[in-house]
């Protein structure tokens, strides 16, 4: 099996974060994405979508998107969980990733997309006006998550889950997005703070 | 058990379609979404991001996101399974479901919340350049996904599964969006048919 990986980008970010934290190796083939490497061989062949991670199995089935290459490892080798466990616990999970996901880092990556000039032939045509009004969206959710982060140390409750690797990805890519955390979020700061020094952030 | 539904929103009728399909019947609290019932009580309190559906268990915990609700079903009921066999099965499931999400649904999403008059109080600002720059995003994905539907049955394998009602009702909502289907997609269009021709359709 390998890994077909992107570097600094998010998405194959989490999935290195994930494997980390379940102390699984998995030979990595690095894609310089700066280079637009994920839209040439030897991605464009696997991923019709033209976007990494890729994981290619042995047999040379391959499996894209980061959720769903971690949800193969978890099935494979359920400890630690990081998608939790029972019926409650596996919603419960699910449901603050997606919130982690949908509401931080998809505002948080639109307005790197269309406002930094580096992603100019990324994001085609970039619309600044776009980029600029999900800065306040990413920061309204962050207060959300400052209420919910009061009571319990991670995202989906006392035990650390793949939503948590997805909130510090989002929130480590706020500084190229240009968009400050708010001081006087207490929870979340000592919540990304507890996460950033973990060992599996340096993944 | 209880679920706030919200009528003909695509979210909300995720999860009756995948309940329909499991042959599960919850009670149903109906709420207004063009009125704006969902930023209100009984849904505010409950989910703090204020969207539905949401799902209440009998000792008041609350699961929100439409796919952690249908997770949290799989669950307790696995038959039919509509979220994939085995390692390798749930991980095409949960890819095929991510990728109709991300490339299709949010496209056609943001096309109608950024064009279409009645969302002004929906999406503040609505950004109408960056609902136009997404009607070929969806059109883009739907030409990936009629070549891989061009040797089997369903999104992700031989068996249905939620990443085609994810799929379906993304295309349905390319209607009030304004996206027409591109006729040459035969492959799609076969696909589509058919899952309309389902009785879960009409859930």
């Amino acid at each position: 099996m390998k890994l077909f990986d992107g570097g600094r980008a998010p998405n194959p970010r989490r999935v290195r974060v994930f494997l980390a934290e379940k102390g699984i190796s998995v030979p990595l083939v690095p894609v310089d994405m700066g280079a637009l490497g994920h839209r040439q061989e030897p991605v464009a062949s696997r991923n019709p979508l033209r976007r990494l991670p890729v994981l290619e199995l042995d047999d040379g089935t391959v499996i894209t998107e980061s959720v769903a290459i971690c949800r193969y490892f978890e099935e494979l080798q359920p400890e630690p969980p990081l998608l939790g466990t029972g019926a409650l616990g596996k919603a419960l999970v699910e449901m603050w990733q997606r919130r982690m996901e949908l509401n931080l880092m998809l505002p948080v990556a639109q307005a790197f997309r269309h406002i930094h000039p580096a992603m100019k032939e990324w994001e085609v045509p970039q619309v600044p006006e776009w980029g600029e009004a999900n800065k306040p969206k990413a920061i309204e959710f962050l207060r959300v998550l400052d209420k919910e982060l009061a009571d319990r140390e991670f995202a989906a409750g006392d035990a650390f889950s793949i939503a948590d690797i997805t909130g510090m990805i989002a929130v480590d890519f706020m500084k190229p997005a240009r968009i400050q955390l708010p001081e006087e979020l207490a929870n979340v700061t000592r919540w990304y703070a507890a996460l950033r020094a973990r060992p599996s952030a340096a993944a």
